[in-house]
Parts: structure tokens; C-alpha cells; sequence
């Protein structure tokens, strides 16, 4: 079936925020094997509302729409589908139920617009929301299935997966669904990882492949068409096995997990303990590790020695080292050694990791901006030194500088 | 004038990416005084693509496409534009020869597709490509003008900044400028900010006055059209100053920047220094500060004390309070005040914030997820401690506890 994704907000027309409901939708329609045609974002107007949903249902099978749920006179759509598909407005006695109580519950006086977010259509079928007030709807009018869903994130997402998609499956009986998988690389880029599939993905046919950047990563998602689980892995299997033929050596993950997600699970099996000393992704490395619960089983924590200062005071580096002319400086393979073998003395952990690096937008010490040394130092043994050359602003060095850091660790923790 | 923005990509109906392009051109066309209408995401497709830039021309004065410039046969933007407009496709010399060029430079045999990125329409006005090769294209037919822009944001922003936007103001003759000024918040959530306002934001007609969520903050923009900088100015002042009688102390800037960045202007002025303890916060803090360039100037560094090892090993937290059945625990007022107070020693700061707590998604030493205390402590004084009690999933409470340490500190900096 063909979808289109009506998002309502004039806070997206005046970007004030991205439309990331959008992206939401598009990946679990492909999910359920529904194909989005269109995109469309509109402002809180009930004229081209109405004309957005009328084009929208010429065009499409499924209309999934999102804002537009709230208390207040800008919160038009379920006004606007009732008018057009000639349908009252009714309260949803449970919904109704809800909101009284909360506004009870805190002593606080209920005014008339909160009622509206329990308003649904006569005969549709209402969409709850588990995580806030407005109830959602779906209704099928003249061949099309409408669904209404709420614009906060929080409430749109858990209603859509709870409700709206089995809603959708109840409706859509004739369809095959589809089947995909993703394969997550690290210490590969984007360019080098297309140029070793391209002829795979400029033939793809079915299965389809797609590559994409994400959150400093690259990753590749692979979709069939299957009936069930076992089909849709045999019909896979050639393609995947094909990649992991080129490139299989910086697949970390058949499944959607970042990088960091994998080292833990890795240490935590091994019932082995991480730190970090960071100077120029300044937190960003612990707050990525640290980002993933249950993180405190393995990460013990570390130092952002972003100065010389605490890069002498807390983990013993020399200032020879750091400050000087003929010193190597606080971005040099010494300081990252340095740095990597005392923080395993500092915090006791079986594995350290250390970064310092130029993350600019300036040069530092004379030496370029992108230039990073990692450390990775093992309990036992000697630090290893990788020197990375890193492209992009800001905080794309300090990201890509520690996913390269994790990339190394996870190199030695696989094989160990 | 009206505008539409029309996405054009496959990846983007598939949820692999975010339109972040359409947010970034509402923004970009909300400071030109244009009023976005609609915005549109549309397939790789020539059908529906042509189909797309009728409708929106038939809707807008201004269309502005991104996207389908490369050099694949996917990429069908000019090719769709010129059939519509009945325009032949020609090379723009300039273009062929840096695409030339760069292949050779490099030693590669360039394919007859790249040629592809150097074609725009006959007639029509080139928009260059600081960043990439694809030409970008604007025109204007039968009273409709159209502009087309690559894809990736790296080549489109620079092109609309440097070509596109001047481009339009040259078509746009008789249209006032919008001007607007961002005011930024901390210390007030979203919901009491615009409870306060609420009659202000109900009533808008001009000014306008827009709250918002960003990033763990919130900011409100007021906007209104002038000639020039001194009228918007004047214009705006009366809802400014009745914003500011009503919830003026917890305005940090009136511009747009990040708390973190305030933060640091004041301790650079006052020649003072700031590390942070971070427990639950996991390096966050540290990684909002040191994304600010420059922040090495005020920001000494820290310690990710994630377990309790950490804490007593490296901020000499004494065991008793951490561990034991009567102690306070990790979680705690007096941890809090520890890890404040001994950070000082440990690194010489002037200011010191430490923040531990528990973000989830289970509890922690019995107590419950959200509970967040933040220690500020200066060189000379008593830590001051602040208890937060925080909603959200982990990542929430990971940036809401980090942004509400930075706004006690913020507090007293500006007074100090």
C-alpha cells in the first residue's frame, strides 16, 4: 500500500523544529512494508489543512498525520477530517476520564479546552495514548485509512507502535511484509564502504541495500519482502554473505546498535573494567559510553584532563612533555601513551583509552586541526598509538575521534 | 511571499535521513520575510516529481527544491525542472572545468555521469558550489521562482547562504524583512515559561511571540517586520520589556547561544576557572562545555566519577558515606557536597559543579530515577547544593541534570 506522512505545525514551517515524526513514520511504514510516496508539512490552517488531507487521500491508500491533537484553537486536525469525511466530534469517555483525574489529582482547575484532546470522530476508532492526553484516531473514508496521531514525539511514537500499527496490519491483509537487517561498521567511512559495494548497490534489485551515515557510523540496511522471519533471512543470506565477503572485517553489529553498546556487552562478558582520559573530545566519549544503560557494570569512569594542568596533575605527565620547544607537545603519541598507561594505574581498570587532539576550529601547538592521538592501553601491557586524521568542524572530530578510539578498542576486545 | 520547500529524495521516504534541509531553509526564509506554506519530501521519480513542482507552483511564489543534483540516474531534478519548463539542459563551463579538474588532479578517469553535475538550464541563472560539484540552478517562470540546491548540507547551506539568498532578495522587491530576536532561558521549564506568558501568546497579532524547546532549554522568538535593524528593534521593545518584568531573571542572553557558552564569556571576564565531577551526568557536562570553542581558556577539565570507586579513589569520598546500610549513599546531599568541595583541591579551580544522581531506566541505592543533586562549589565558601527531582528517559535527565547544574552556577556568576 502507498502512505503519505502529513505532519501539522506552523513551529515546522517556521523551523523552529525538525520534523523528525517524519523520519519516525517512514522507517516503521517500511517496516510493515508500506510504501511512503509523499511528505508533506502544513501549517495550523484549517483551509490547507483540508486541502492537504484532500490531495493526500487522491494520492495515497494510508494517510498518517501528526500535531494538530491539542487543547488549544490552533489544534485543527481532527476538526478539519471530521468536517471532511462528514463525521461529529464525540468525547472518548476514557480519555475524558483521564484528563479529569490528572487535573484533579494535582488540585488543578480543568479548563474548557483540555477537553478537546478527548475528542475523537463518531465510529472511528480511537488511538490511546499511554504517555499523555490527546487520544488519537483511525478511521477508514471512501477506501482511505486516515490516522491521527499526536506531534510531541513521546506521545507519537508509543501510540503509533502500541495502536496505530496494528491497526494498520488489520487493514492491510493482502500485504507482504518486509523484512530488513542492518549491518553497523566501524573504522570504515561512508566513501570507502560505497566504493567496496557499488556495483551491489547500483544493481540492487531485491534485496534492496541501503547505506547511510549515523551518528558518526556507517551502517547498511538490507530489506526483502518476506512472509515470515526464516524466509526473509534465507532471501538475505547471498547478499549479506557477498558484503561480509568485502567488508566483513568492520561489521561490529547485525542489528542496530552503536559502537559503544557492543564494547560494553564485550567487557561485561568478559567481566573486564574501562576508563577514559580525554582532553580534546572532552566528555564526549564517557557521555557516549555512558549513554547506554547499565553502562556502571563496566565503565568505571575517568579524567577530562583538558589542560596541561590536569594532564600533569591527575595523570602524571610530565610538563617536559607537554610544554616546551622541543617538547612533543600535549598532542603527540608520548601524551597519549603517557596518558593511557598511568589513567590504567589511576582507576584500576583492566582497559584505558585515551584521546588528545587538535578538535579546532584553531590549530594548537602549531599542528593542524583534526590531528587526534588515541591511546589503548591493556592492563599488563604496552600502550598501542593510533594517529588519526580527522575531517569536519568541531563536533564532528570530537565525535568522530571518539568512535574512532571505540573502533580500536573493540578491534582488541573481539579477538581477545 | 509564499514559498514552498521540496525535498527530493528517496532516502528521506525511507526514514534513512532527516530533513534537516527543509528545517534549515524554513529558518533561512523565515529571516527573509518569506512565508513557507507547505514543505514536501518526493521520491527519486520523474512522475511525481514533476507532478510535485507543478502543484507547488501552483501554490507558491517561490519554490525551493533540494536535492536529485548528483550525477546518478536517480538524480532528476534539472531534468524534470527544464521538461516542465521546456528549457534545454546545457553545461555550465565554470563547473565542467573544476569537475575536470579535480579528476585530474587526482589521477581518475572521470565518467561521462559526473558530467551530469555541471548541466543547468538554458537561460537560467547558475548558483555555485563552494563545497562539492554539483551547479545549482534559479529561475524564474511564468511569475514562479524556482531554485535548486544539492542535497547534502555541507554543499546546500553554503549555496543558499552565498548565491541563493541574494538571489531571492532580488526577486523580492517589495517585501518587508522579517526581524526577529531569540531570548534564551534557563531555570524555567517550558510549560511554566508560557503558563506566564500565556495571555501574551494567545493575544500575538505583531509582534508574534514563539516559544520553544531546545536542546534541554527554552527560548522564545519574537519577530516582526521592519526596514531595518532600528525599527525591528523598536518594535519589539514593548513585549520585550513585558516578557521581561514578568520572567526576567531567568533570561540568560538575548541572542542565540547555549548556556554553556554565557557561562563561559562570564568566567573568561572574571579570569576565572571551572572542572566539573560528573556521576550521573557521565561526561555530558563536560562535553556541552568544551563544545564551545575556546572553552580551554576558563575550563580546566574533570572527572567522570561513575562508580563509587572513582568518587572515593580519586575525590577522596569516604567509603562510609558511599557504602553501608545507614550512609548516604552516592546519591546523596553530602556525596554531592564532597565531590564539590574536593574538586577544588584537586584541581584548582575557582568554581567547581559536580552533579550525581540516578537517570535511569532503574533505580539506584532505593531511590528513584530522576533524583539528581548538584554540587557548586567555590574556592573560599561552603558548596552550595541543589536537590532536582527530573522527568524523562535517561538521556532527558542526563541533559536536563546538566543544564540545571550550569544554571545555578550561571546564577551566581551573573551577580558575582
Amino acid at each position: 500500500m502507498k502512505a503519505e506522512i502529513v505532519a501539522v505545525g506552523t513551529e515546522l514551517l517556521l523551523g523552529q523544529i525538525v520534523n523528525t515524526n517524519a523520519r519516525f513514520l517512514a522507517v516503521e511504514c517500511a517496516g510493515l512494508g508500506i510504501d511512503v510516496y509523499y511528505q508533506t508539512v502544513v501549517g495550523d490552517n484549517k483551509d490547507r489543512l483540508l486541502e492537504t488531507l484532500k490531495l493526500a487521500a487522491s494520492r495515497a491508500d494510508i494517510v498518517i498525520c501528526t500535531g494538530g491533537l491539542g487543547p488549544t484553537q490552533d489544534d485543527l486536525t481532527k476538526d478539519v477530517l471530521a468536517a471532511y469525511i462528514g463525521r461529529e466530534l464525540i468525547i472518548h469517555e476514557p480519555s475524558m476520564s483521564k484528563i479529569s483525574d490528572f487535573f484533579s489529582s494535582r488540585g488543578i482547575h480543568m479548563v474548557e479546552s483540555n477537553r478537546r484532546q478527548a475528542l475523537m470522530l463518531e465510529g472511528c476508532d480511537p488511538l490511546l495514548n499511554d504517555t499523555g492526553m490527546a487520544v488519537g484516531v483511525a478511521v477508514t473514508y471512501e477506501g482511505t485509512h486516515f490516522i491521527l496521531l499526536p506531534g510531541p514525539p513521546k506521545e507519537m511514537k508509543p501510540m503509533f507502535t502500541n495502536y496505530a500499527a496494528a491497526w494498520l496490519s488489520s487493514v492491510m491483509t493482502d500485504e507482504v511484509p518486509l523484512y530488513s537487517k542492518m549491518l553497523r561498521f566501524a573504522g570504515i567511512g561512508e566513501s570507502s564502504l560505497e566504493h567496496q559495494l557499488m556495483d551491489l548497490i547500483q544493481d540492487q534489485q531485491d534485496p534492496t541495500i541501503a547505506p547511510y551515515a549515523k551518528e558518526g557510523e556507517v551502517a547498511i540496511r538490507l530489506t526483502t519482502r518476506a512472509r515470515d522471519v526464516e524466509e526473509g533471512k534465507q532471501k538475505l543470506l547471498p547478499l549479506e554473505q557477498e558484503i561480509r565477503t568485502r567488508v566483513g572485517d568492520f561489521i561490529y553489529a547485525d542489528e542496530d546498535l552503536p559502537l559503544e553498546h557492543v564494547i560494553l556487552q564485550l567487557l561485561s562478558s568478559k567481566m573486564m573494567t574501562l576508563s577514559v582520559a580525554e582532553s580534546c573530545t572532552g566528555g564526549l566519549l564517557s557521555d557516549l559510553i555512558t549513554a547506554v544503560p547499565g553502562s556502571s557494570q563496566s565503565f568505571l569512569g575517568g579524567i577530562i584532563c583538558y589542560t596541561n594542568l590536569l594532564k600533569n596533575k591527575l595523570l602524571q605527565v610530565p610538563m617536559e612533555v607537554l610544554e616546551g620547544d622541543a617538547a612533543p607537545g600535549a598532542v603527540s603519541e608520548e601524551t597519549a601513551s603517557l596518558l593511557a598507561q598511568n589513567l590504567l594505574n589511576t582507576t584500576g581498570s583492566d582497559w584505558s583509552l585515551s584521546v588528545t587532539g587538535v578538535a579546532g576550529p584553531g590549530e594548537s601547538e602549531g599542528k593542524p586541526v583534526g590531528l587526534v592521538y588515541v591511546g589503548l592501553g591493556k592492563r599488563g601491557a604496552q600502550p598501542q598509538i593510533f594517529t588519526l586524521k580527522l575531517s569536519g568542524n568541531r563536533d564532528m572530530i570530537k565525535l568522530r575521534a571518539a568512535k574512532s578510539a571505540l573502533y580500536q578498542l573493540w578491534k582488541q576486545l573481539k579477538d581477545s
